[in-house]
């Protein structure tokens, strides 16, 4: 049994996580933290989970985290990379699920995070948590940086077309869609359901922070900088991302290869599936679950790859990926505890 | 491991049997039948089950289902009556989650269904399939007729107070909700999105079919014929049920009895949580799941008992509790692939 | 033109006033305050409005709502009884959305509100804004206490009973459901959309503020204490409230008459229609609009009367509700700016 | 008054229609078809406009069609090209809310739509009604063909780029989404609620009858064989098209004029409104109006144009715009019974 324990567990990513872990056989969380909500049953908080858990939610203490074998952290950005480098220390593995860790460029990251880096070192050191690219480095970090929910459908998108250096790399476009879960539990008025039910837009068109963790990914794939226009929208709906994508085939003679390419790329992945070649995957197919699928399209004689790739934004997107980066850390079976279809409809 | 063969499979009800099995360690999905589409792979239609079934939709052939251990139906009414006797000659056990064998009153079941009973001998032999009442009969039933959505959280609401004739059973109400997936997956104008979604109605509030079916219940549960008005409304969403229910208590000093009644009641029922006092259980905290939360409220110095009982309606309402009942039918333990959290949020 | 002040404007009440007024041809709107966005374009915080409206919201100035010939209080509790005193002795007329003037009984209204009332002799000569009891006193009325959403819906359904003794007043039921933006838009976590979209929870089922205000009208209907048994729920919608209600008829054979008399009891009202016996009011029907639709049940031979009545929670249920009443006050058609088609679908 | 008949009334787009009409102070319907539902009453079927209309469905009857002064088609395709030479003999004037008359390239048309085109002349001499571009020719129009709900707002938002000649024409994007009340109103499985409810997908993304609308309109546009990708998505809700547009502009430096240019484009129209530079336009800042709304958005240095562009795809997208025209061709004020505030919430 993995013993593990939880810093920030009273968001949507934290209830994730333990609906996830309370399902997985080698899990044993002895803890989790909230300074807000220190002393309140996790049940009484998150009813689906009476009689999951007895666990209450703690102070961070980092003298017990520290006896975990691993710790997750599901807090805002900011607040890892003050913690981390001791738990480390005191021989502690973590998978990091905010943003902390994820670029490694720091003037990049602190421009679009606001506040200066405080671990450096680790911030070098970190594995980016995405296993269809990292698996073997994940093996042995002590450190993953889980990738961001927008990131990981997007990327695992382009990757075949990037990778082979199919497309043109410097005119990239995701159009990509989120449920309001993305945002996060905290209170705001931006967020009511009075302000989001029925209702579509975009937001941060004109840059959003998972922009510059997209183009590292997109730019070490294609060896070259990527130039990616990344939209997000907010969707009327709580759990699901959907990303559009959007590429120019350098040969429009080689189309026919596409969805070959793809099936092989990811023929050994548990967690992508590339559907047949025309169809359209819906959030719903995933709901729940720790799957990414894909499918491809194209509009008549156009050199204009279409890519349509749907996770849920909670689970491969954020507290699902992080399980298996666990699993992957600690020799286990890669889908253990993961492997539930999606809840549909 | 138990040979299942499920008739009618491409409903809602249909892939949640599907789904639940899908992480159900004893069963092994042998065949599932279809009319309409026969020939289509269950994963084609529904994409969560992709990777989990690779099973096709099968023409209903009675040999080959009589071949199995379990059978279940998820068919319109009127389609198991006329196939069960058949498949339990030939020794096959079935639970039947359509109304066919719910209603004792073959009068009854005709008037509400439009058409003859044409197993009356199987109608009277068939055990009522609610687990809290029904275990022991349940175990060594041939046929189960699983219970109505309705009448799940409805019965399992009221019955504490009628079991021990603490309310006055003429005076019965439930006022009671269902998500859009209660309508099933047929072709109709009335359950678009666009004329459900964003709108509340109740509907059938002149009577509906799952009254008597309620009544017979708790009639039983009283010792009396129940007097009950039960209203069903339509919710914009998708899966959950909530009922809330009214009725006089007798002696208005014991309603500080009642609390640590319900708890004792359903003390050792794995789908039953009798939440705190005062509590108000949201369907979302079944989403997915087994169970059936309920909790009782009091209005000032009022006599009227007011119970809020939440379920899924296609899991505790439908194929969960057709499982459910399939492990005490196969002596296995209860909650035997039933026991993942409810998905939240 | 009626030289109109809204004070507390920023909220979903504030918003559908200056909806609805835009359309009155009779409205000037010329002050619109709010602390909080003082200085900022009513149009930035409300696209909607963009071309209809140049004010800005300003800070509440006593000296300038005297001014004006009506003003609306769209406030929380407490603000409008310290503020109406004063307009009422410079010559202004109020419609106060707010509870402060509805409940007759201080006592009964401090435990409910929590704070002793600061304006006793306006509570007592304030006019309760329902105008199908209240349109003569309404006329001449200086103050106008506005109804609450639930009690509109939830009064108008019982009223025709009460009023001619047919039902048992001491066991009146009243199973309410609201949309979200009934909560109004204060930034909250338990109105985000993660938390209520695709749910259903009752609410303040153990009591609710609005349980006294309905309470004291049905009384006063009823000319006896009325006993009332009140449930709202929350709906993952944002508009809409449907009453589902229950009453015993005391003589059983007297139940034809019933849709005669509701029909010939509204035969008048401009904003109260009675569908046809056994209809199911849907709350989409009255979206946006001012009407309140109701129609009556009965399952089989059963004494008890069910009416379903819906309205749109921020017209009929306020804003829309205290214009119909500014029509009454100044002496104008009485539909005047709100006969407009409900949006459906 | 302008005497209407409307062909094909129970869909979307026709209660869309009554419901605008009836606010409409020179708009007199004297008739409304539909072969499906004749003898039923407007107001049994749609209940929002109980009061409004006395009307029933009748069967299409030509001759008393064509003693209408307008008579709107809100019909399948296939339908209109057959009735309307005849109606226009008669001296009737049509505005065609279905795609027959839309497109010029009738090859085109038969390719898309499945079928022969039936009245070649009117297809050539039917004015396209996008007032934005069209209004001269829409004034003496006798045939009108309504533009679809996705190329109006695709168009709209587009314009100003291409007329100047600043983007490349052969690089566009068009990512749009819409709401199921685009998809009409027949009954189908796949627009049930419990299908899409809480999902989300593109769809018609290898090719969307719309894309040979849009792409006529943008190459008259820019006077060259305009290069378009267009993927339609399905939004989990009623109302609302947001599309979001992405063109390379040639000379970069020239970012800073857009704004202006948008501006100074619609400055004129009624039903365009250009948003602040860097807005996120909301669907529901549109529901049930008009309206256009545009902003535009740019990441860092890139050359991409980013442009959000919402509608209500049942007003502008559908009815409102007809009537819009239908206030052109007659002389009327173009926003008359058309300038109410969007319903948000």
């Amino acid at each position: 049994m993995i013993k593990i324990g939880i810093v920030g567990g009273t968001g949507y990513t934290g209830v994730e996580l333990l609906r996830l872990l309370a399902a997985h056989p080698q899990a044993d969380v002895v803890m989790i933290t909230s300074r807000s909500e220190a002393g309140m049953s996790v049940a009484d908080l998150y009813p689906n989970l009476r009689g999951h858990y007895s666990l209450a939610f703690t102070e961070p203490a980092e003298q017990e985290l520290a006896a975990c074998d691993l710790v997750f952290f599901a807090t805002p950005h900011g607040v890892a990379m003050r913690m981390v480098p001791g738990l480390i220390a005191a021989g502690t593995r973590v998978v990091d699920l905010s943003a902390d860790f994820r670029i490694k460029d720091l003037d990049v990251w602190s421009k679009w995070y606001g506040m200066p880096h405080e671990s450096p070192e680790w911030a070098a050191r970190a594995v980016y948590g995405l296993p269809e690219v990292e698996r073997d480095a994940i093996r042995t970090a002590q450190l993953v940086a889980n990738p961001g929910c927008y990131p990981t459908a997007i990327q695992l998108g382009f990757l075949p077309l990037l990778e082979q250096g199919l497309v043109d790399a410097t005119r990239l476009i995701a159009d990509a869609k989120s449920g309001a879960s993305g945002a996060g539990r905290q209170a705001s008025v931006g967020m009511l359901h009075g302000e989001i039910g029925e209702s579509f837009k975009a937001y941060g068109a004109s840059g959003h922070r998972h922009l510059p963790e997209i183009r590292q990914g997109l730019s070490a794939a294609s060896g070259t900088a990527a130039g990616l226009t990344f939209v997000p929208h907010l969707l009327p709906m709580i759990r699901g991302i959907e990303a559009t994508l959007y590429a120019e085939l350098k040969d429009v003679s080689r189309f026919d290869e596409l969805q070959a390419l793809y099936e092989a790329r990811y023929a050994q992945e548990p967690f992508v599936d590339v559907l047949p070649f025309g169809s359209h995957p819906e959030t719903r197919s995933v709901r729940g679950g720790n799957m990414c699928r894909i499918a491809l399209h194209r509009q008549e004689e156009s050199n204009v790859v279409i890519v349509s790739s749907v996770i849920d934004n909670l689970v491969k997107g954020a507290a699902g990926q992080a399980i298996q980066n666990m699993n992957i850390m600690f020799g286990l079976d890669e889908a253990l505890g993961l492997d539930q279809p999606a809840l549909l409809p």
